[in-house]
């Protein structure tokens, strides 16, 4: 091995993958910790790439019929505990809100005041909620279907968290839909499931595995969930975005019931699907290298960074003159239905500026000087490839290629991922090689292990619990069938037959 | 006064300006109550309007150099209590987390458990969250101005609500800046009320007066606050967007501090600025009449329906044919950057379909049937028109004239809101003939006062609170300097010298 070239973050992925991603984020200025146990502060470079997913996305759900609505942040306990699996999964997180003003106490500091009747709970999902709603909206089958979705915060009270994967405050999305059959519901939980996909894969240029959840992985009150599930850098997997078939157990749990053509009455089947801000934490450990965060241009902060170079003041003027038109002319550009964010770094700091850019993974970076504006030239660096690697081009070739250079960014990021999830997915069929696969090689660093297995099982959840219970790795998702041919075989934990392949990792 | 026609809201205006205006909201779909306490829930057709509020004002933000990010929901006591004449305006209304699991009681029920050790508010308004963050952005003049914005939801509990206008829970933004010198913080505070005035104005085209509010007003905590203020139908005044000059007092209060280019340390000056969903009642009791809401077609949730008319069953499928190509053709139209927004009713329900849209106040009604389609025609009627006055038009002139129809209905509803305001808007020197105006002159329905008074205030808060007192009317706003000439004058109240008029009016 030759000489290790420093790199800008540090510790690398290799040394220390869980500490390599805390310094990412702090080092790119996505987000921090808050004061505020277990919640984020969301910073303007990271909420930037949250605008961009909600964008895009709410035009993907628009395009199937959802539109999107408010309801209530807080929901009173007796809603919450409609459904008994439902709030069983949720009881152990939910933060409370007993009191409703302050007032001095008998120290002059402020305490609660104005006890509640009835607890609030701050919602760590909808369903109860805006399952209340559809029960007064729905009377027929000509209200059906609702197709409904909030953009909103949520709040999970997690005892570790992690910043975007796993914080007790998060943004996202929730759909919540009610149908009048089986069938459309099922239906509307598979569309949904696409647009999970191909939104994770076109725009953040990750791929995924499409699939169903076991039992034991299930959604709380769910009959089934589906799942997109991707690999990251340390070859576990992500859970990216999940779509569930309530079928009728949340309908009658909030009485949504209705008359059907026949006049008889019956019971609404609902779904519900929902994204996180932890697609950032996907995004920034698919992508990102020891040099910082990497991010595909149709999701990034901004597209384009000039980096004025001068060394004599007299220089200053005219270069700095020179990247501001090119600038404005840039920001004309169309790419992706969004207009081209082209930033100009003026600041005085010299070569740090360059290092800045690249560890906040900006797609492009442009250095101009005095040279270059003589020959009509700019000179680029992707963040794509290596840093030093820049290439000079004529102005106005740049200019009209720039969104194709964008676009070949964003594929060889998604190409790039999908070479590492096929390098680190293997059929395995015998339980010792399965043990050797998810068996760290090396003590100091438990993350390397094998990655994704394909491998057998039986359907029993005593064989999904004992390896999980012996290796920590459980069944991700059961891929769907359309995308897998039938092949049957011996379940890799008791021999007995088995239909299909399911995915086996350990997981965030 | 002829025979009065049936309106389709009951009661009008005139019988019952408060119960009216409920109506409207139940009858356009806007919002209703949910069973949580003072908390709403918005639906499609009442969110749609505060996405394009959302678009149109972000937008607005972002070219004055403003950026988002986001804060957590929770704000620890101890933050609130950081600025004293801050935590006093909010305690009486802030709803209180105390613990952060449910657990089974005794009697099986789930009751809360895990006690915070120190109870976290949830947040009314983030100065005191979003301060702590800036004190640590901060360190030189070089990392001056913080220009940061969030779009989220918070939670005021209020003992008397009223859908949009107030109510414990709701959506907004609020801006929060931070400089070096107190006249570039003034300048900012001045710069975001031209924002919002002018976002009002153009987009939700309801006419507004700049002003200062008086001490007694006054955000909390703040050195100045800067206002907008609108008049209703019931004469009554509506605060519709404020701006903060807040001085050092919360960078005192959170510790934002700096050093200058002299390497002197100074705290840093710091403005904020919100508006809200209370936008959207604005919006209802500026434009709408007795047959419910009406759009201004900029922040319309849709803006043109077709109604395809048919007796015949084999007339369904062309008239259906015709209206959803005719739909297709126009939704390519830009309108004011995004696209027309144009549904198709397909409901089969007869007259009541047209009666539907009026009540939800979209822009332009558009009735297709075979003879239209014969002809090349179509039949349309302005919601800003009465009910009966419908035009024939032929489709492709209809079709390249719609956009400016679409701002000839804009225009027209800013005009009308002015002449109502400045109809009711009247310089009164004299405390008779102030006392006069603000008295309701009919016992039974108490809203109809004089409207606006120009009078003169001596600038003593005994006298202010004594016209509230007597007559419940305050100062809405002084008028901002610039739009008003030196008037020298006696206060209404107490006939000490006054150098110039301020507006009284009644508030919500």
């Amino acid at each position: 091995m030759g000489k290790q070239e420093k790199t800008a973050i540090s510790p690398t992925r290799a040394e220390d993958y869980s500490e390599w991603y805390q310094q990412v984020v702090k080092h790119s200025d996505l987000a921090e910790r808050s004061p505020v146990r277990g919640c984020m502060v969301i910073k303007p470079w990271g909420y930037a790439i949250w605008e961009n997913i909600m964008r895009d996305m709410d035009a993907m759900f628009k395009e199937t019929g959802v539109k999107n609505a408010y309801f209530p942040l807080f929901i009173p306990l007796s809603f919450l505990e409609k459904e008994a699996e439902h709030v069983e999964g949720f009881a152990k997180e939910c933060a409370v809100v007993t009191h409703h003003r302050l007032e001095k106490g008998p120290d002059g500091g402020l305490i609660p005041a104005g006890p509640l009747s009835e607890p609030l709970v701050v919602r760590p999902t909808s369903e109860t909620i805006i399952g209340e709603s559809f029960s007064r909206w729905v009377k027929s089958y000509r209200d059906l279907p609702i197709l409904i979705n909030q953009w909103a915060n949520v709040v999970r009270w997690e005892m570790r968290t992690r910043i975007f994967l796993r914080t007790s405050e998060f943004l996202w999305q929730e759909g919540h839909t009610a149908h009048a059959t089986e069938a459309e519901a099922m239906e509307r939980t598979h569309v949904m499931l696409d647009v999970y996909a191909r939104f994770v894969e076109q725009v953040l240029a990750i791929p995924v595995i499409r699939g169903k959840k076991t039992p034991s992985e299930r959604f709380p009150g769910a009959v089934d969930t589906l799942c997109i599930e991707a690999m990251m850098q340390d070859r576990k997997a992500l859970q990216a975005g999940t779509s569930h078939f309530l079928g009728q157990n949340f309908a009658r749990a909030s009485d949504i019931r209705f008359q059907n053509a026949d006049e008889i009455e019956d019971f609404a089947w609902t779904t519900s699907w929902g994204s996180s801000t932890r697609l950032i934490g996907g995004l920034i450990m698919t992508h990102s290298d020891d040099d910082g965060l990497i991010l595909p241009p149709r999701v990034a902060s901004a597209h384009v960074v000039l980096l004025p170079i001068f060394r004599k003041e007299d220089e200053k003027a005219p270069v700095m003159d020179h990247c501001r038109k090119l600038a404005k002319e840039m920001r004309g550009i169309d790419y992706h239905g969004r207009r081209l964010v082209v930033e100009v770094d003026e600041r005085d700091i010299g070569g740090a500026r360059g290092w800045d850019w690249i560890r906040k993974g900006i797609p492009v970076r442009v250095e101009i000087g005095p040279r270059d504006i003589a020959a009509d030239a700019v000179f680029v660096g992707r963040r794509d490839r290596g840093h030093r690697e820049k290439t000079a081009m004529p102005r106005q070739e740049f200019i009209s290629q720039i969104t194709a250079v964008l676009d070949d960014i964003q594929q060889g990021l998604y190409d790039r991922a999908l070479a590492f999830r096929e390098a680190h997915t293997r059929s395995i069929d015998l339980r010792k090689d399965f043990d050797a696969y998810f068996t760290p090689k090396n003590a100091g660093r438990p993350e390397i292990h094998g990655g994704f297995a394909l491998s057998h099982w039986c359907g029993d959840e005593g064989c999904e619990a004992r390896i999980k219970e012996a290796l920590n790795v459980t069944i991700r998702c059961i891929p769907l069938a359309e995308n897998t041919a039938p092949d049957d075989g011996a379940c890799v934990c008791c021999g007995s037959p088995s239909p299909r392949r399911v995915v086996f990792a350990k997981a965030y």
